[in-house]
């Protein structure tokens, strides 16, 4: 039986280390988040509720764009500017393709060999098993412990495939997408949903013969832009360019992100940005638990292969078959 | 009271017009199904369950594409060219973007005009309002409504923004995938999980100077395609070009999905495979119906605000909290 059982700390040692930034025990705390053992979350759970007076101090910002738009090169690039600056960047990621591909994101974290080796930072790949909710929930979590541990810049990364960017915007504060100059209306059209999430829409790879190009850019898509209603935050989205191999452009971007974090922290959006995305928070949860519970409940384990059969046969509806596992849970 | 009651007819008059053909009587049985009341649920499913034994006997086609890839002349042509040969077609859409810009996919009829007037073939806007989950549910019952009535070709039409590509597939045999040649590697980046779905992939427009281009562009999505893992139907999803200005390639997209049918009515797949969307759609109700229960319930709507703001104020995680609610349920 015990051969099974891994090494836990107890939830104060997960707390003291958190908070004495010892990143082992950050480490194995994320673990213990992603674990889908029962045992294992309540002790989960202890840790990050004593580690939540103590998050939610920094900025969060999101960053998206389709795979070859330069993501890694530019968090690299952009995370070692801040680190130098003396920021505490965390960068985590999610993404729903590592469960196909075994972690095409940060899976291999010489992707970022500066930034990953660098005393300022902390790169924590994507878990690359459970569903989009499930890695969803642990990513929320570990910036929890991650701002706990005094990081002050978390970095949340994902691909340009609709439900994860959803993810990802519901738990930042700024959302940047990265885009390629000379992507053509067809790419555009995929991307709407996906452009009006979006804070900034930088061009990258704007250097050599590609620079006049990305300039050209800025126009058509801050045109783009301008075509969505604005939103709550009073901010309109920004358009610049950046270059990951020349550094031309990266500080601007983190020019515009602090300018978003003066503006909606002086006419409040950011505080209530980050209570509607906690209230968000707790829904999922809810229905995350239902589920659980329903599945889970005997009554219903014995009758719903039956019904299935029934609906597969067409001889009853799939809202009847509901209704009645529904009634008959015990 | 009375003036706000809706005309109904009843169970029985729903379920005899749609078996008569009558098309009055499907059009106010959908809108029947459409409305969000309760007092019209159980008459809804009612005739959901009696229609449903007279349902599933043609093919369910899904098509999407993004917005410019010419969807709408494409099933204009299509949809023609199978009403004329004795096919009874029904085009349903759904259309995440219509909550937005009320209505962009089949808002208009006059966009498929030669098709809306033909005597076999029904055209069925998306519903305007109500969320991704409720149009999907509408969606699939108006497809048990229409093959009811005798419509044997379902073509389910939708854009290109991931979430509703996924519903759509999870409710039709077929899945048609229409490509612009010339597209780039930015566009397969995105289209990756969707382009992975597809059972076909038509490139469209292939007329006049576009032509070469398009056969160009049919290799390199084979090969494009050729790169996903075979799926358990025992079908290799096929590339091919059409016009649907000179209608050359329309007939050979239906000779595709004929070859499909043939093939997974064969092996089995084809009734494996609605099985499974059969049951899929129980879960889906199952989780809709527990949402709903759980947020009328009067120890819930009692106690959530308070929750919400203690979640909101940190005092507690989003897990305790909904751990809370779902003890304190009556």
């Amino acid at each position: 039986m015990t051969s099974f059982k891994r090494k836990r700390l107890t939830a104060d040692e997960y707390y003291t280390g958190i908070l004495n930034a010892d990143r082992a025990v950050l480490g194995k705390a994320i673990t213990l988040i992603e674990s889908t053992l029962e045992t294992d979350k309540q002790l989960a759970n202890e840790v990050i509720e004593r580690c939540l007076p103590h998050s939610g101090n920094g900025i969060r910002v999101g960053i998206t764009g389709v795979p070859g738009v330069g993501k890694s090169t530019f968090i690299e690039s952009f995370g070692m500017f801040l680190a130098e600056a003396g920021r505490k960047v965390c960068v985590l990621a999610i993404d729903p393709t590592s469960q196909i591909s075994h972690g095409s994101i940060l899976g291999d974290k010489t992707r970022m060999q500066n930034l990953s080796s660098h005393p300022n930072a902390f790169i924590r790949p994507s878990p690359s098993s459970g569903s989009l909710g499930g890695v969803t929930r642990s990513t929320r979590e570990t910036v929890i412990l991650c701002e706990a541990a005094g990081f002050d810049t978390v970095i949340i990364e994902t691909v340009g495939v609709g439900q994860s960017e959803t993810a990802v915007h519901g738990m930042v504060d700024f959302f940047l997408l990265l885009m390629l100059a000379g992507a053509g209306d067809e790419l555009q059209g995929i991307k709407r949903g996906i452009m009006e999430m979006c804070d900034a829409l930088i061009i990258t790879k704007a250097d050599g013969e590609n620079k006049t190009k990305a300039q050209r850019a800025i126009v058509e898509y801050r045109n783009a832009l301008h075509l969505y209603p604005p939103t709550q935050s009073g901010w309109a989205a920004k358009v610049g360019i950046c270059s990951s191999l020349t550094g031309e452009g990266v500080p601007e971007v983190w020019d515009i992100i602090t300018e978003y974090e003066t503006l909606t922290k002086q006419n409040g959006y950011f505080t209530t940005h980050r209570t509607e995305q906690e209230k968000q928070r707790l829904h999922e949860t809810i229905e995350q638990l239902l589920k659980d519970r329903f599945y889970h409940n005997p009554a219903v384990v014995k009758k719903i292969k039956e019904l299935e059969q029934q609906v597969a046969d067409k001889k009853i509806s799939a809202y009847s078959a509901a209704e009645e596992l529904m009634k008959n849970r015990e």
